[in-house]
């Protein structure tokens, strides 16, 4: 039995976690993205996922892009500043009577730059839960990495590094993903290229070729060049969020390599930034929705 | 009736020439690029595309791709410094034995960095069949950009960006593709972007996503956003390359919009490139590698 449902649904896939309490009993994922469906697939989607756990009205608290215009029902954006607007997750009808559906809003900026986050103001939230006096920044690593300053339990202003979608792009799909396969990872290739990047940050689109070079001609390994371009790209992220980290107490929250190579790019720099697990981190911040409600 | 036929063969194109002298006579293409050939495919490609030019022995000169270890013959790298290898061509055995066939080579480079070219020589052979004494840089827009320092009729050194393959893989396949539709040209927005990557390089990558933000929240017009991504990046390049061109004579030679938006960008920085048509240069170098048998 499920005393509630918590579910992050973003553009490519789905996780819906059982939980009793704010405690996670099983969590199920599919890849039944935002970006796949259409308006009237989002309830079987999630019931294909659910089904076994209702056994009567179950609340459903669910973030990311189902919340979008192209989701199940648009939750508008609060707008910083702004608390992670966890009491004004909007109600949606479903078809089946069992659900009790609320989608929490993204958050939107238009000044000094024009921005937007969906599902990682719950990751935020989840951040405050633990730790309600945390004046400093977030760093959320990911397909769109958000780097948000927090300050009084609310979200001061955030800026988002397409760093994750790059290196995706230029690694399976642009000449470089001949050069690059495996799973392998070279450290010092990595400390190495972000260090080069922070300090001359227009070198690093100027030695993407490089890598392909350095495989045609000098046999240079995947590893590596995996490694390199990883560097060269949050190397060239640091550089573009260097006032929002110089200085600050740094949380990072993100998957464990991904937050890991962002752990060691900033303590190269000095910092001493904590690193909190992803998923936990996100059901923390759908629990305090849960009891926002 | 041919006297040769001049083939430009790239990726993920084919383009035939049937000249007379160095005159083009007609000009064929075909969607037939090395990358989507097996060994044994790349004649019947050419057939296709000329059989009906061939009336005896004809020579064929070809440039680019198909060289490389993947295309129809490879034709080792010549080394920096070098003039264009047009006497290295390589003789190919065919089926049919009324096709002469030679490859140009490409150019490789192990330092200052590891880099390499294939056609864009041929590109390089008609610019200094046209000025002989030219001593500056070639730059080369396209998917990989080409930079080129040219003095004394050889390449000196020259270096790669993927500014081209970046816009396309950005613009067609990332968030930002929903945000960038159309053809349309917003030529202060493209100036702004190039001045501001140029000035503060770390700035280009984390501008992108804004340009989808942009869109979500304010209505930002597409060819707005299509030309600040252009200008990010060609910004961006020209801070990484600005070694290269700053206080040069500059050569652009390239596809015609793609050449005027870097003409467009380099006259802001106080310089006056000449801008040389792609097609027609390419058919003089093949002229001249012709010629150089």
């Amino acid at each position: 039995m499920s005393d509630w449902i918590a579910v992050d649904w973003g553009t490519t896939s789905l996780r819906a976690t059982r939980m009793a309490g704010e405690r996670a009993v099983e969590t199920r994922r599919s890849g039944d993205g935002m970006g796949g469906l259409a308006r009237d697939g989002f309830e079987p989607a999630l019931m294909a996922l659910v089904e076994d756990w209702l056994d009567g009205p179950t609340e459903v608290v669910a973030c990311g892009m189902v919340g979008s215009r192209q989701g199940w029902a648009e939750a508008p954006y609060a707008t910083v500043p702004c608390a992670p607007p966890l009491d004004r997750a909007v109600a949606v009808d479903t078809r089946d009577p069992r659900l009790r559906l609320r989608i929490v809003p993204g958050v939107s900026q238009t000044a000094p730059h024009p921005d937007v986050m969906r599902g990682e103001e719950v990751q935020i939230a989840g951040i405050l839960r633990a730790s309600p006096e945390f004046d400093g920044v977030a760093c959320l690593p990911g397909t769109h990495t958000k780097w948000a300053h927090l300050s009084a339990g609310e979200i001061v202003s955030f800026r988002t590094a397409m760093t994750g979608e790059l290196f995706a792009l230029l690694g399976r799909q642009s000449v470089l993903r001949h050069s690059l396969g495996g799973e392998d990872w070279d450290a010092a290739a990595f400390a190495e290229a972000v260090s080069d990047a922070l300090s001359r940050p227009e070198r690093a689109l100027g030695r993407l070729f490089e890598l392909r070079a350095a495989d045609l001609l000098l046999g240079q390994p995947a590893a590596t060049a995996r490694s390199i371009l990883s560097g060269l790209l949050i190397g060239a992220e640091l550089a573009a969020t260097k006032p929002w980290w110089l200085g600050r107490d740094v949380v990072i929250c993100g998957a464990d390599a991904l937050a890991r190579a962002y752990e060691t790019a900033l303590r190269a720099q000095g910092l001493q930034p904590r690193v909190l697990p992803a998923e936990a981190t996100t059901l923390a911040g759908l629990t305090a929705a849960k009891e926002a409600s």
